[in-house]
């Protein structure tokens, strides 16, 4: 059932960053879209060519303008928290619908908001968090959709299932170890992002510290240890997630709960003992999970590949956008 | 006090391996030693050229020749477990002094061993586990060192100390996470080696399986959890190691252990919450050990850094042949 | 003008190589292909599970089967040039059409064919060359289409237009100085394709004997000097052609003879002297084009890009599928 | 004949850009060499800290002082153009030698460097261009050493022994086709530097606009077309030269004239028909040299393979260094 008639008029603010392109391209061979804007904030932006979408797109990126933006039905935000959070109520008001990339509106604890995300004052009212597999009625009724950071998405995927069937034995560390590609630290030069500091390299960054586990602690309602890396290649998540199960957990309810919450879901590839690899998923909106079961220890080790920039960013944001719209969930995406 | 008359006769079996190329480019520009022969198993191998080493070493692969190596003062082998196991007898026989890359002799427990290296039977006398930070009385009284596994090696600096301490919470888990580079996984062509399944990608294996973890219980006495993961760069080990310290640790206690333990030894880089890199060192004999400390949680994160050619593997072969030689240890390792 | 009623049935020979499975991927998400099979010729190759394409394609790879593939309306070959040499003759008896991603039926002159194409003792009736951008007619007509090499297509879509309008010195080189990544060497592993020799390196291979030249030299009827590299990537790649144009050739003559040439072509891009990146093209299935002119010394150097699977395999072979049957030339290609 | 009493003094300016992290890496284990200042003139760079050399060099950067730098028998220049030929003057009136890194004294003829090199206005007495292996008197002699860009020192290693032998055809092209590691494009933070942009790409730059051209046509006298391009690794460069040789060149009279020229060169490897690998010349000062002639076509393929940051910058710098001082040229480089 469709609310909205074809095509639906959306607006990119933020169409230049690696999550903004990611976007642009997704939107522009999505069938039920029409792109009425594709917005920069940063000057020379503007103006910059794209010449990977050259022929598929005949638009051009101008510089954002917030009276344009009220004027669509949809608008993607791709732009950083503050900026969100700046022009969000503007937009809700002006009765657009969001679908919100940034992590301005993820925190539902206004504590805990204030601590990761302080330009964030206040949460408006219909927001939703944009996890489709696990908050899909929520999502549906949503104004705004604040879509899950990439390592939460990764993580919460796996972990969702079990934590509520009740299989994680939370006297145990819960660790994620998170492997990102180069593309997940932005688009905006520095000694992080130069080629030379990462081919050949690798690094822990965020240790202890990264906003995200904020996302994972809310959603899971347990202490999560977190730590994020960048590895050489471009776009890619995955995860290493070390957990210990209750006593009397088989491999069999393990795999009951997963597969049980993940039979509907188009984008959740469940591949057992075949561990994932980012390269099955790059460039599409899946997220692969696999893992291993040490039934005499109760340890389970659980892999998790996405594409960070899709499944991670722009496919969610298209993938939430479809379910809001009463799309076929896949619509675009494939 | 040099114990033998410099330079010293040198021959290595398996020097066509990532590992025995990198033994024979060390062992070439060692001071005090000579390479009386440079053997391959492999056929093909023998005949290859090595434009690396044009103009540095002016020697020739020669096929496998048991009765040669035996003329020598000392042999390192870098070949396969099955193969180290089936050498080495014969040479200690000889009185040869004995430097094994092969994982055939580290695991003391004859069970133990049995299931993860069943081709050696025998633990021959005088065999030395050659982690030279801890092991170093017992090192210089062997006749064979057993060096220890690239993994193993970068997790045992890290924890050895906060072990040897008792800041270890041993109730909780002793998470191991394992990045390596491609060299890691050997010279021989495989599809896990192929360039265009690592480029882009990465993958864990052996999860819950690899044998490296053998080593690291039997030095630490607990258990631990251990992951490999393939990433796609050449050389280099980076692990992330997740543990719980023991109530009432503080930071002083964490960096003392590790100060105490390592402030004479050469190769260990303490580099406090400055988390090490592979790029730092890549090419060297260092190994580099970072932490990040939640005193409230008593969660301690360490950062270990090691190239695993290198201090993974023939650098500290070599670290340990100068220790037997009664050589500075950095002889050769600048 | 469809001459085919949909969906056409199509069987591919050589699934789990690299182009074969890029030609399974775009098949299967071309709107109006039923592929019949997917076969290997490899006997691990056919148990070997494709992740990647785990929820979009619920088909399994089978063992070659000769007798099937001629129930197919359409076979594409993804195999090597003696398999292809050997299929496609009972192939066209039993009035399959054959899309052959090989080399074995791309070039006209008997001797030069033996030279280069040993196994390929015959040219049948109705074979086209399949450069869609230059011989679309005898495409449309043809039986078998041989579709061109990826060195081929970047040079002769930068080269044949500038040939056809007499604007190339031919007293002076064509030189064609190529780079491909590594999945170009093709999925079998080797010392050639191994991780750990390309990354952080790179060579030339092939230089003055590397086939694809008879294809360039065979089109555009003059020498050309053409060297191919490896570089360390996945995929795509990028040339770099250096030519002398004839006395009074002007700066606009060039772009004319290009932008006239491709004013309909929708997969070549002209970019000007906004130089390509492989980054543009990856992916897709277009080819970019850039130069930069030196009037004074008649200097033009031209830069080529495409993804090396798809407009220089899989891309270009669904392309001249889709020519065959009177489809939009981009179906399935967007 | 050393002309000046070890340990030397040398202070480095621009210590850490790459090639002054190279420089000072090499310097800093050259057993006849003091360190006594390492400056850099980026206000943060002087207070980065350099991990991988912990517990090898224990100096400190310090910012640029030009009095300090007076008080050194030598003086590195590896800062950009304009500030080297701010800074030389007044080292040279000082009585300081210098080894200068940058461009800035490596044209002779005035126009010319007005155009390329706008900045330095003057050319000292005393300057000698440091290709230690064709200039090698005018080094011993020399006050400022202009160290050769490393897009030529590759080309002129390979090309000027054909030139000077007459084999080379001027009627026809030479070209030369470069490709480097990202670190060739500096340090500084750029699009053009930043991981994602460069990893599975490559691009074209500066295409018949690049200053280093100059030195290749100063030198060999002849029109050179010069392209270079970025390619995703981090260190070497490999050049691919093509060239037609005069009628009845033979193949060994082209070995020949390479043999002659380099039998006694240290850092020149000539490969012959066995192509060079940028692998095999990473992290040394060897320049290999390999190539490919078809005698009936007279066309020579030139393959040449440096490290950008070795020999093409501080190892040859420091090869210069050790020529003037009279030092074995392999002091500290091997």
């Amino acid at each position: 059932m469709n609310t909205y008639s074809s095509p639906v008029s959306v607006a990119i603010a933020g169409a230049t960053g690696y999550a903004g392109q990611e976007l642009l391209t997704l939107l522009n061979r999505h069938p039920e879209v029409h792109i009425a804007a594709a917005m920069s904030s940063s000057p020379d932006s503007a103006t910059r060519p794209m010449p990977r979408l050259a022929r598929t797109w005949d638009g051009k990126i101008e510089p954002l303008n917030r009276a344009k933006l009220t004027e669509s039905t949809f608008v993607f935000l791709a732009v950083p928290e503050a900026a969100a959070a700046d022009l969000a109520p503007e937009l809700l008001e002006a009765g657009v619908k969001v679908i919100d990339l940034s992590g301005a509106f993820r925190i539902r604890d206004a504590a805990n908001r204030a601590k990761w995300y302080p330009a964030t004052t206040l949460l408006p009212e219909g927001v939703a968090y944009g996890l489709v597999e696990h908050n899909r009625t929520a999502i549906e009724q949503a104004s705004l959709v604040a879509c899950p950071g990439c390592y939460p998405t990764a993580a919460l995927l796996a972990l969702t299932p079990l934590m509520q069937a009740g299989l994680l034995d939370l006297s145990r560390d819960v660790v994620v170890d998170a492997k990102s590609g180069i593309s997940g630290a932005g688009r905006t030069a520095s000694d992080r992002t130069h080629f030379s500091e990462n081919h050949g390299s690798m690094a822990a960054y965020g240790v202890l510290g990264h906003r995200h586990v904020a996302e994972m602690e809310q959603s899971l309602g347990c202490e999560v240890t977190f730590v994020p890396h960048l590895v050489p290649l471009d776009r890619g998540i995955l995860e290493t997630i070390y957990v210990r199960v209750t006593p009397g957990t088989t491999a069999e309810a393990i795999g009951e709960a997963l597969g049980r919450t993940y039979q509907h879901a188009p984008f959740v590839r469940l591949t057992g003992d075949a561990l994932p690899e980012i390269k099955h998923v790059a460039w599409t909106n899946f997220c692969d999970i696999g893992w291993k079961f040490d039934a005499a220890a109760r340890r389970l080790v659980m892999v998790v590949c996405i594409d960070n920039l899709v499944k991670g960013a722009a496919g969610q944001a298209v993938q939430n956008f479809n379910v809001i719209c009463g799309f076929d969930e896949r619509t675009g995406l494939r």
